[in-house]
């Protein structure tokens, strides 16, 4: 059965998201800067960019995907246009059934509404001998963090002070972490990724 | 004129002591782990530690010379012994007047009672040519930061979460960080130096 991944780009004081999201502001306000070094650093930092994508399943929260759309609304395919990068099955965490939506290249998303550890068994499920990536937001993490369901944090630490917002690893518990050793990184980022002992 | 440099030991979550200090527990509860590095690896960290000690001068805040002692505890004389490890003139953050208090090995504690700026410019005095290092706690180093007043940040990152005590970079404004590119560590630690622009 393959590891379960996480990896998430964090403010130096620990916020993945800015206050205020909405859907003009998706990453909540000031949050853009966070993600400087995917844009203009991608091929300095080409590992950790593509040890983000590569898994076999994603599972995802409801504000990731709608990030201030109703969930109810049925034209809503999601931030990444019809050919999303995920080229896999995609889990979306929401209250409100829908049918899947399979998009090209690859990506379906299907709207779990039975809790994360329902989410994580399809995953695993649909990913085979591959990895399942929980890809956000800061509450979805922390979620699987506090159940102890994820094996490695990969957290992409950006020289940002956000001073309020999503906060990561907020309520999450005592959790059993080996640091990386040397970690790589760039003046935009540090990649630094953690093991979790269960 | 030397520069101003703060090295500070940091949890996951971006606490630096745990909750309910005391003079049992001057890190707070179970925030003894985020030094583990110190005791454990001092070789394998040998850079770090050094860069911790060698300024020209010290501040700290009065936590950090008393932690629940009593200020007007004139028989109190720090944590470190009759010989503290700072060998040079150290400031301290007081509301309350005292004679300065010398200690073996060139150590001298000057209480400071109008204010950071007040003892930076003291410290600097006292430091000549050298740098002045901000000792902690967590409170006089988010002050020296929301004023601008230190060049570089060295966070040593440990992987533990505390979940609540006191947060380093709390109230501190929009730094103008720069990542280190890549970090030096082990498993019990992360050394990530920022510098700042004023």
């Amino acid at each position: 059965m393959g590891e379960v991944t996480c990896d998430i780009t964090m403010s130096l004081d620990g916020y993945v998201a800015g206050p205020d999201q909405s859907f003009a502001h998706p990453l909540g306000v000031g949050a853009e800067r966070l993600h400087r070094w995917q844009f203009e650093q991608r091929e300095a930092n080409a590992d950790a960019v593509a040890g983000i994508l590569g898994a076999g399943a994603y599972i995802m929260g409801r504000n990731m995907f709608t990030h201030g759309r109703g969930e109810w609304d049925l034209d809503w395919h999601g931030w990444w246009g019809e050919e999303p990068p995920y080229h896999a099955p995609t889990f979306v965490l929401t209250h409100h059934p829908r049918e899947p939506l399979p998009m090209e290249g690859g990506t379906t998303f299907t709207f779990v509404t039975d809790g994360i550890a329902a989410a994580l068994v399809q995953a695993r499920e649909a990913a085979g001998d591959r990895r399942v990536a929980i890809a956000g937001g800061a509450q979805t993490v922390n979620q699987y963090l506090a159940a102890g369901l994820i094996d490695e944090l990969r957290l992409h630490v950006a020289p940002v002070i956000l001073g309020r917002g999503e906060r990561l690893l907020d309520g999450v518990g005592d959790l059993d972490l080996r640091a990386p050793g040397d970690a790589p990184g760039t003046d935009l980022v540090t990649h630094l990724t953690y093991r979790i002992r269960r």
